[in-house]
């Protein structure tokens, strides 16, 4: 007898979960530790909490307990946004004609506009907690900026957001975004800072990247009294309290009785897809259950694919810790005909572990195809999605369609980490034809990896 | 012993209304008829078809029936973007220090980022169930041509856009967002139609306006084989698919255990008003319970507050027929500093009758005090509202400190039609100070009234 299933499923209060999962902790291979850039020892404790929140610290270097209490006032913020749904793309199948079922878990329905908001809270929370005036960060597409000034705004802090150059140009509305919710905006790379104006002095005519405003975000919280530095992506703590993304969805799949067999995510940094297939993969990794995973990057910006698993500086202007990752070299900026995020040079050390333990598979794609299935999706599920999240659309329909030549049932599950409101300028060269692909040759990425760290 | 109730109420799919409810089959005093603008005789079901759609002629003409079923296609599709939570406002409530209950109804959450696709997607049913190619329509600041196209993309129906030119001009993204749906998107007045050639060659500078949009949009629906006009607002037919949203909100009421004692919306044609009231209403027409019906409206567009209960024009060109409304006249343009939505120069006819009898009261504010509340609602409640919704944020937190210094613990719902991310240049006025209020003078009315209709 076929199930019920409902278009959208939504976890009551008390279903939600009360503690993040840490997946390092069941881990054979743990993810390399974070090194000092001068000695090259791994980063003590102390060292950390010159730059981050002390109990983020903690979490950052824990990778022994598996769960990690989500703190109540954590519990009270998620209730005004989350749960988020898991939706059964019946209207996708239809379209596509597959016998694959189709899910996705919707993290756009926030006024960031994406799963940023995830972490961006926790980390406000811990600044507020420990006394902290503000935190500094940067921000490239702008949904992490705008996902931590609301967390900012929430807890009454300051936040100071040094945006991309040609994003803060191009994206005039995600910075209005942010001051409405109270942050201050600086272009980067800028004169506000040491490494900005070397930086400027070296390339004059740079639109920035997103390594460059990290170090100048972390200039200004290290230099700045009762501030520190918030990062949205790639670090642990981060993929921990994303872990909310997964563990709602597992328990919104025991709800209805059904189990994925593949689940699709984009990588960027790695956050989104880190904790949406955390306590799935934690399963696996305990033997329990087994699926398969994959990364979805792109094409002109292919740090699993194509990169080197390496020590790399996780910003340009290499203040920063040195972590261990599928990189293409700190150096790296993807052309300038790339649209959308994800155009990070590394990659989470905790994925890069699991993909370099092959319990996770990669693929990358072109922009111009994921942008038609952005069209399609859009057409027939009614939500206009990110870019980045595209990624995971493409790959997710690529599957449902060759379920449909074996005749397979096979479930898939992708993350749909947000919506593209803000990208429409992307979306206008799409419609107009205009959206070209690139991929870089070898020669190009050669000279990202010259950058990599002498270890 | 204090109840607890959940920060968001959803219903399941089997608790989602099944039949729309029509108010005018309860109100005593039925809504004046819409008139032939040569006659002046009532229209007939044959004359209004030539517009619209048919079934939608029979809905707008039928004030007898108080249930009209849903179509089974439109369920399914209502499971795609709905149910739309009931949402607590905890957070506003404890940084109002208010004894008063607040509760949101949040129709934002789609990807026409309001209440508007709740008729778009009914009005391109019965389009596409009558073997139309298309529709046409206009829109303002974009929110129903995006529903619309959505709508249309969904059944395979072509969509012409009739854009307000300032919008055109200073919402590209919005149009993009249509253009992703597959529509056509034309600037008004345009070259394209006899009635803008005219306007435009009367008042060659003219930035547009929606009844101007509306006189292009019917003439191509008319003189085009196989295409009606929709609207999206202030048609009988428009309220009764609105009213999905009272009776959703009504049935979670319900399942918490609660009860509104104030009912509060923002007006411009009034479909997200009357959608929102009128189970309510129907309640208290029957005498079955008393509430407060708050209409709020901006103070440079009061039609109900200051305008006059006549015949009017629905549209610039005067090509539709006449409706009876609380109108300014179909010659008023809000004065060129009104940031938000709610330009019509009219209102509901079934609101306007409401509202003549007393049974509905109306208040209109200053946009500066509609940015206030809506960066304040931003901040504590983490959704970035649109324009037109923050009237009635605006009226919500008035009336709650009003319960504040009462000490009365009065239960507050207002509806929250949509988002505000297409609103940035709005916002960002408000952000940099240079946001400025303007109320019309008698004088400015008097020149709208003289274009009323002798009847």
């Amino acid at each position: 007898m076929e199930k019920n299933i409902p278009y959208k499923t939504y976890l009551d209060e008390n279903e939600m979960p009360k503690a993040w999962y840490n997946v390092r902790a069941d881990m054979k291979n743990k993810p390399a530790p974070l090194l000092d850039p001068q000695t090259h020892e791994p980063m003590t404790a102390e060292q950390l909490s010159a730059v981050f929140c002390r109990e983020l610290v903690e979490q950052e270097l824990n990778d022994t307990d598996p769960f990690i209490p989500i703190p109540q006032e954590i519990i009270e913020f998620y209730k005004m946004y989350r749960p988020s749904p898991l939706v059964r793309a019946y209207c996708l199948e239809k379209a596509l004609d597959t016998p694959a079922k189709i899910y996705y878990k919707f993290e756009g329905n926030n006024t960031s506009g994406s799963h940023k908001l995830n972490s961006a809270i926790v980390q406000a929370y811990y600044a507020k907690k420990q006394g902290l005036n503000g935190v500094t960060t940067e921000t490239g597409a702008g949904q992490w900026g705008t996902a931590l000034s609301m967390a900012c705004a929430y807890f009454g802090l300051d936040c100071k957001v040094f945006m991309v150059k040609v994003s803060y140009e191009q994206k005039p509305f995600r910075r209005e975004v942010m001051r409405t919710y109270g942050a201050s905006v600086t272009p980067s790379p800028s004169e506000t800072t040491n490494v900005g104006r070397k930086i400027l002095a070296e390339h004059p005519g740079t639109t920035g990247s997103l390594g460059c405003a990290i170090s100048e975000a972390v200039e200004v919280a290290v230099g700045t009294e009762g501030y520190r530095y918030v990062l949205g992506s790639v670090l642990n703590q981060v993929l921990l309290h994303q872990s909310v993304i997964g563990l709602e969805t597992k328990t919104a799949f025991e709800k209805i009785g059904e189990k994925p067999d593949i689940i699709i995510g984009c990588a960027g940094g790695g956050s989104n897809l880190g904790g949406l297939i955390s306590p799935f993969m934690g399963e696996k990794l305990r033997g329990e259950n087994d699926y398969r995973f994959i990364a979805v990057e792109p094409a002109s910006c292919p740090s699993l694919t194509r990169g080197r698993y390496a020590y790399d500086f996780c910003d340009t202007g290499m203040v920063c810790p040195l972590a261990k990752m599928y990189t293409l070299g700190s150096g790296f900026i993807p052309s300038a005909n790339h649209a959308g995020g994800l155009r990070y040079h590394g990659m989470s050390s905790t994925l890069s572990q699991l993909y370099d333990d092959k319990l996770m598979e990669a693929v990358s794609v072109e922009q111009t195809k994921v942008f038609e299935a952005a069209q399609q999706f859009a057409r027939i599920e009614g939500i206009l999605p990110a870019p980045e999240s595209s990624h995971a659309i493409r790959v997710a329909i690529d599957e449902a369609l060759k379920c449909k030549e074996t005749g397979e049932e096979k479930t898939i599950l992708f993350g749909l980490t947000g919506t593209g409101y803000f990208d429409m300028v992307a979306y206008q060269k799409f419609n107009d034809g205009e959206m070209t692909d690139y991929i870089p040759t070898d020669e190009d990425l050669a000279k990202g990896f010259a950058g990599l760290p002498k270890m």
